[in-house]
C-alpha cells in the first residue's frame, strides 16, 4: 500500500490517484492517521494540480463513506430532496424552500452551514429565533421528518468526518477555491443524506464565489456530474448574485423577510429562486409533471400558507416555544416582540436624483460583516440583530435626499469610511433605461 | 501585515514573497504561531512554484536569524571553516577533514546530521565510538575549539529552530528536493555558525540526490550564491557518487577506515576529496596561497599524523575515555577491541572471471539500510556494527569465485533476495578497457 508521502508525491507530480490511493488518504484524514502538515501539502497539491473526473468522484464517494450514511423508511423512497447554494448576500431561499417542499409532499433533511467571510449562514439566521436548535442527531432528524417533513440542521458529529477536517484546513491553507475540493465537500455531505434529488444554486457575479458565468458553469457542471455519479439525481441552476436577494440582509432581518414571504408578501427575486429550485426538485422526484407545474405547486404552497404552517411546525419541532412560533407566523406579527432589534438604526440618503441602477451586494455584506453580522473566525460570535433594509428597488426613480438604506447596528458603530463604502455601493443613473435588464436565473443544468 | 493564508495564497499563485512576508512566515514557524497544515501547504507551494534568488536569500537569512547566531573570539577572525556534503555512500570525509583543517590552523565548528534513507550520517558514525558525545552546547563548542580546534557535533537546541521544524516536515510531505528549501536548510545552519569560509561537496550520480551533473550543478551554483550573500565565502565541488567512497560502508567500519586514513593508509578517492575540499578552504581563508598549496598542507597533515592527533584530542574533548582514544589512534590497533564487531560476516563471491567495472553504491547502501545500518524513522535506532567491506577495487582483474564483498550483519539476516541485489550491484567486464575512466571531482565552483 502506498504511504502518505507517496500519495502526496504522486499528486504533486500531476499524477492521477487511484481509487485505493484516494481511499487511503481519506481514511487517514477521517481517522486522524495523517500528520496535519501532510493534509496541508496534499490540499495544496490538489489545488495546484487538480484532479480528473474519476478522481473527483472517488474522492467524493470516499468522503461520503468516511462516516454515517443516513437511511430512510422505504415509503419515503423518491421523496428525499435537498438544495445547496454556493452562497450569496441576503440568500434566505432555504428558509422558504424547505417548508414549501415539505408542503408539497417531499422529505427535506436540509443540512446547512454557518456563515464565514461575507456570506451568511442559514444556521446563523435560524438561531436568531429564540430557542431554535440546529443541533439534531440522525435519530431526531428522522422524527422531525416524519412529523413535519422538513428540518434545517447543522452537520451531525457522525456525518462525513473527513469533510469536517478538510473543510477547516482549506480555509487556513488558501485552498478553498479548488473544483475537486469544492465538489468533494458539497456532494459528499449531500450523498450522506441519501437523497433522491438534489438541486444546486450556483451563483455568479460580483457578490459570488465566481465573478463570471463561465467559472460558475464549470463548477455547476462538475457538481451535477459528481452528484449523479453518486446516485443522486442532481440539477443545477446558475443564478446572478450582484445586488442582494430580497430587501433584507442580516440574520434576524432575513428571518423576518422569510416569514413575510411565507405569508405571501415576498419579493419577486426571492420567489423566483424558490419556485425555480423547488419546481426542479418536484420535477425530478416526479411529484410534478414538468418544471412549470412544479413551480406552480411551490408557489401555491408559499402563497396559500401551507409552507408557513410547515415552517411553524419545524420551529416547534426544533425547540422554539409554541407561543413564539405561533406569534412569528401570525398574519400581523410584531417581529421585534420576539426577535431582538438592534439598539441603533440609521438611514442613508440618496446623494442625487436618479434611477437606482445597482446596489452592490458584496460591499453591503462586507460592511455588515465588520459590524458584527458575520464571524471572523470559525466558532466566533455573531450579532443577529445587525443588518440592513434596502428601502429602494432596482429601477426605482429617487429624489436626492431620500432614504435608500436603513442600517441596523450596535457596537462597533459604523465608521465614516464604512458609511462612504455603503454609499459608493449605490449606483444611480440619469434615465430609466440606465437600469440594465438582468436575468436572475441564467441557465438550468441537468446531466 | 499579511496573514499566513495570504502568504500561502501569494506563493500558490506564483508570486514572489517580500522580505517582510518571508520574515512573517519563518518567525511563525520558529515560534509555533502557524498551523501545521499551513506549513505543509506552504512547503508544497514553494516546491511547485519555486522562489527567485532574492526570496531564497531572504528565506535563508531569516531562518538563520530564527535562533542563536554563534560568535567567536576576535583572534579567530578569518579562520572559521566548515564543509557540507549533500550525502553519499561511504562518505567519511568529515571525520578526516575536520582534524586535518584544525591541524592546519583552522577552527572547525562542524555541525553534522544523522542519516535518514540510504545516506549515512556523520553523527551516527562517530557514535559507534564508545563515549563519543555529539551533544555539545554553544559554550562547550567554544571550549573544544579553543583547546583542539575542531569538533563534530549535532545541531544545538538554540540554532536555527525554523529549520528543525521545516526539515522534519519536508520529509513527510514529499517536499525534500526543492532548491529553495535545500538551500535555506543548508546555508542557514552554516550561516548561524558564523563561518569565514564554507566548502560544499555537491554529489551527482546514481547514489546521489541528483543523478546528473546538471541538476547538481544548479544546486551548487545556488548554494554558492546564497552562502556568499549571507557573508560566508562559499565554494562548491561537484563530485561523482556512483561507487562507494573508499572500501568501507557502515558506521563502525567507516570509523575504522577514517582512522586508517589518518594513519596515512587511506584510499585514493577519499584522500582526493579530503585534500581538494580542505585545500579549497585553506585557499579561501588565505592560509594557503593557492589550491595546490592548500592540498599539500592538508595531505601533509593527514600523512604526517598531525590530523590524527587532532582527532584523538577531539574524541577526548567529546567524551571518549583517554585510553579508548589512545588505543584507536595507535599505529597497530585492534579496532574490534574498542568498536563492536557484528556477530556475523559472510563473503560474497564473484560470479565469473573479469574486470571490476562498477560497484553500485546505491544498491549496497539500500541493502545495508534494511539490515540495520540506517534508520527508517527520525530518532529510530541504528546498528553501528552492520556494514560491508569492499574487497576489490574498480579496474581490478578477478577470477570467478573470489571474495569481493564482506558483509557484516546481525538481525535481520540478509535474505536471498538481498544477496541477489548485492551481487547484481557488481558489474564485471571482460577486458581491462571496459573500466571507464571516471573523474571523481568534476568541477570546482566559486562565485
Amino acid at each position: 500500500m502506498a504511504s502518505i508521502p507517496d500519495l502526496i508525491k504522486k499528486k504533486r507530480d500531476g499524477g492521477a490517484l487511484s481509487d485505493e490511493e484516494i481511499r487511503t488518504f481519506v481514511h487517514a484524514v477521517a481517522t486522524d492517521a495523517i500528520e496535519e502538515s501532510q493534509i496541508g501539502a496534499m490540499l495544496m497539491a490538489i489545488w495546484l494540480k487538480g484532479m480528473v473526473q474519476e478522481e473527483i468522484e472517488t474522492l467524493t464517494r470516499e468522503m461520503m463513506s468516511s462516516g454515517e450514511v443516513m437511511s430512510w423508511p422505504e415509503e419515503w423512497a423518491g421523496l428525499m430532496v435537498d438544495k445547496h447554494s454556493t452562497g450569496g448576500v441576503g440568500d434566505k431561499v432555504s428558509l422558504v424552500l424547505a417548508p414549501a417542499l415539505a408542503a408539497c409532499g417531499c422529505k427535506v433533511p436540509m443540512i446547512s452551514g454557518r456563515g464565514l467571510a461575507h456570506t451568511g449562514g442559514t444556521l446563523d439566521k435560524l438561531e436568531s429565533i429564540p430557542g431554535f436548535n440546529v443541533h439534531q442527531s440522525a435519530a431526531q432528524i428522522l422524527v422531525i421528518l416524519r412529523s413535519v417533513g422538513c428540518c434545517i440542521v447543522g452537520q451531525t458529529e457522525t456525518l462525513v468526518p473527513a469533510d469536517r477536517v478538510l473543510y477547516a484546513r482549506r480555509d487556513t491553507t488558501s485552498t478553498v477555491d479548488s473544483l475537486p475540493l469544492i465538489a468533494g465537500s458539497i456532494i459528499s455531505k449531500k450523498g450522506a443524506e441519501s437523497l433522491s434529488a438534489l438541486v444546486l444554486d450556483v451563483k455568479f457575479g460580483l457578490a459570488a464565489l465566481y465573478k463570471d458565468l463561465d467559472g460558475a458553469k464549470e463548477l455547476a457542471q462538475l457538481l451535477v456530474k459528481v452528484g449523479n455519479a453518486l446516485g443522486v439525481r442532481t440539477a443545477a441552476l446558475l443564478s446572478r448574485m450582484d445586488a442582494p436577494i430580497g430587501r433584507y440582509v442580516g440574520n434576524s432581518l432575513e428571518v423576518i423577510e422569510s416569514l413575510e414571504t411565507l405569508k405571501g408578501r415576498g419579493p419577486d427575486d426571492l420567489m423566483e429562486l424558490v419556485t425555480t429550485l423547488g419546481g426542479l426538485l418536484l420535477e425530478m422526484t416526479g411529484l410534478a409533471s414538468d418544471l412549470s407545474e412544479g413551480r406552480r405547486q411551490i408557489s401555491d404552497a408559499v402563497i396559500g400558507g401551507a409552507a408557513l404552517s410547515k415552517f411553524q411546525a419545524m420551529m416547534q419541532a426544533q425547540g422554539v416555544a409554541n407561543e413564539t412560533a405561533r406569534s412569528l407566523c401570525s398574519a400581523h406579527t410584531d417581529y421585534y416582540g420576539v426577535l431582538r432589534r438592534s439598539e441603533h438604526q440609521m438611514e442613508l440618503k440618496t446623494p442625487a436624483d436618479g434611477v437606482v441602477v445597482d446596489v452592490a451586494g458584496l460591499t453591503l455584506a462586507e460592511v455588515l460583516h465588520k459590524l458584527g453580522a458575520g464571524r471572523s473566525s470559525v466558532g466566533g460570535p455573531v450579532n443577529h440583530s445587525v443588518g440592513a433594509e434596502l428601502l429602494v428597488s432596482l429601477g426605482q426613480r429617487v429624489k436626492k435626499g431620500e432614504s435608500w438604506l436603513r442600517l441596523h447596528y450596535e457596537v462597533p458603530v459604523p465608521s465614516p469610511d464604512q458609511i462612504n463604502r455603503l454609499q459608493s455601493g449605490l449606483t444611480l443613473g440619469s434615465r430609466d433605461h440606465d437600469t440594465p435588464t438582468r436575468t436572475l436565473v441564467e441557465e438550468l443544468l441537468f446531466q
